[in-house]
């Protein structure tokens, strides 16, 4: 590799950062992935991990074994602090270490947002880790053993209570699978308790669950819900998170464990960015681009995934989902490349494939543009759009028979509490 | 079930525990198993776990999990704090919950033991739990990742050493796999540090590793250990242990990662069962049993397992290993039923099957009786004897999976770090 070769920084290794490095390392550039974590997670599937379905070795793949045969790629482990946007440098926290670019991808997605309640985050955490899965999945089947613990010293409990917050695709399939998982499995793990009476309530501050999908879609969703057992409420508006309570109103639900679906906000790097460079941000701190996903005057420095604002065919924002990011990045590569043909970039288009949401066990609901469907169908579209998507072979490979597995045996094989260490 | 049946409280979820539950779940008995863990940890897979062969819940099967269909045993998420032995009562830490019993099988283990250098513990970790593990597994693929970091930086890095105290099969195992994973793995993994420079260091106090196999063996698997690039040192006694430094005699090592596999000691309970029976400890913290298992004096208060100080037919004690410790609580089992028969109870007489340690991929030494081994065929007999006796039929048909790919792939899926909580 000539010394001359552009040097291409990427910053963030979820889908977007990935797909774009991907791309990038069929060309003749120098490619360095950075990330805070060693490892790629599959974050459809992370709610698997809380539940104790899937390992989070399953779901996640070391970054430098994606990349290990892309020898113009390189892994950097580290948490960006800054950029200098003159200098063009990126600047690592800790090592001292300014990494130099002549493009610069920045894909640092997005985090949960509290809108102001800090203090809730430990009370309610949120999705976005292996940690934060394997947390989530602590805190549940605590719950359990400390109930089992209880009723065998006292001959009672405390009650069972799940609150999940948030009534988006994360909340529905937290809310799902915890109550598939208490009536289904844990159900004949215990003796003094009764697992199957585990409440699990979601809450959904706007009129409907799953409110980016068609009305239709949305009550097929409740009505699945509904039947796992789910106590599914509307216009919810949490007011206050405390341990062991949720306020709803002006009404107290006593709640063992909180769980945090309601709101994501773009990753702080966006700020910085547009403190930097005059770039505009918008409320949920996302960095406006132009039409080559670039940011106004500086025609190198790309923002792609749930980081970026851009507007789809209809004026939205293109949404903050997996599809989306892998298109923003593809479409960053293809320009790159163009620019190394010395050929005009092209403007970028959102396709929207559809959408898939699962619920549970062979529940779920699906549109593919003008077709809604429901149930096991759209349950199995799910499956197998998940497998194909999922990074690495064997990944794909371990998942399907841990499915089977679970489909067919009703047992849940990453049932583990690991200690905080 | 009548409540007149009588009542066997086990302390441990270990090989002992375990495998005592399982025989007592067939009699008219009720049981309660008692462990700090909500799994059973197959530990003689501990270390794969540690150098990111396996995960987690390959090797760990919660024990609810285990005992779902047998309704007479209680599973008990919990630590023991104390005993009453005249009241027959073992009392649970935290929860108030004191547990009658008519039998008392303690089963709980052993633990670490740095003779007397508590400080060291959290600068050498060694591994007994699954935490353990992830923590090891951390600090060596975060030693690769500091050293990419600083040469990508600064265009040189500290020594790639890792010390393992310790020449048992636990030393010898964790020697063995680091220098074939930094040598076979990771090597494609960096860009700017070469893994298959990381230099792994052996110590072993005593004039040979495998102290406890016959001396043919050790010299096999010494010359095994240093064909994978492992510097063995025998006669090696560590003075001292700081940060980044371990002291053997005089000198002074510079170890990045110092594992400790030195040495344990019985659980502090043995210990809280001699002061309450005036039964006798030995040096290690181990329970003198009579020929029944039983402690002198309480004819229903047995300790089983590594716990236990016996004597085998030779006079020297039963080795603290799984089958020995699985012999035990059968044997046990069995007098209990015979009890219940209104049968004498039978001695308990330790069977030697031999032994079988493991170096590296297609790496081992094996003794069956007479005959000794070494090699592929070793390491078959110890591949498939492991897969054998892995709890749950998931976990063995997941494991052999993963060693089959990563025999042929040379690849290790286990890779992540996750951070500390």
């Amino acid at each position: 590799m000539p010394t001359s070769a552009p040097k291409v920084v990427i910053v963030g290794a979820g889908f977007a950062g990935l797909y774009a490095a991907k791309r990038l390392a069929k060309l003749p550039v120098e490619v360095t992935i950075v990330d805070k974590k060693n490892h790629h997670t599959f974050q459809p599937l992370l709610y698997q991990v809380a539940l104790a379905v899937l390992s989070p070795a399953e779901i996640a793949q070391p970054i430098r074994a994606i990349f290990q045969s892309a020898k113009n790629v390189d892994v950097l482990l580290g948490e960006v602090e800054d950029f200098d946007l003159t200098g063009k440098k990126v600047m690592i926290k800790g090592s001292g270490l300014q990494l130099p670019y002549d493009y610069l991808i920045v894909a640092a997605g997005a985090t949960h947002a509290y809108f102001g309640h800090d203090q809730w985050a430990s009370l309610a955490p949120g999705l976005k880790t292996i940690e934060d899965g394997l947390e989530i999945r602590r805190r549940v089947l605590l719950t359990f053993e400390a109930a089992e613990s209880m009723a065998a010293a006292e001959g009672k409990y405390d009650p069972l209570n799940f609150v999940v917050v948030g009534g988006g695709p994360t909340g529905v399939e937290l809310a799902g699978t915890l109550a598939e998982i208490a009536r289904n499995v844990l159900v004949n793990d215990f003796r003094h308790i009764n697992p199957a009476q585990a409440r699990v309530i979601l809450l959904e501050g706007g009129p409907r669950v799953l409110a980016a999908y068609p009305e239709d879609l949305s009550r097929s969703a409740e009505k699945q819900l509904r039947e796992l057992g789910v106590e599914v409420r509307t216009n919810a508006m949490v007011t206050d998170i405390a341990a062991k309570h949720v306020r709803v109103g002006s009404e107290d639900l006593a709640s063992a464990v909180t769980l945090w679906a309601a709101g994501v906000a773009a990753s702080p790097l966006g700020k910085k960015l547009a403190e930097k460079s005059a770039a505009k941000i918008d409320r949920a701190g996302r960095v406006q681009v132009g039409n080559d996903l670039s940011i106004p005057g500086y025609r190198n420095l790309f923002v792609v995934g749930d980081l970026a604002a851009y507007p789809d065919a209809n004026g939205h924002l293109v949404p903050g989902v997996a599809p989306a990011a892998i298109q923003m990045s593809k479409a960053v590569a293809a320009n790159i490349a163009r620019d190394l043909r010395h050929e005009e970039r092209k403007t970028f288009h959102y396709l929207d494939k559809g959408s898939l949401a699962t619920i549970g066990r062979s529940r779920a609901v699906a549109q593919l543009r003008k077709l809604h469907f429901s149930g096991f169908i759209a349950w199995l579209s799910w499956a197998l759009v998940h497998i194909f998507f999922l990074i690495g072979f064997k990944n794909r490979f371990f998942v399907l028979l841990d499915w089977m597995w679970a489909y067919f045996s009703y047992q849940r094989g990453a049932r583990l509490i690991t200690d905080k260490q």
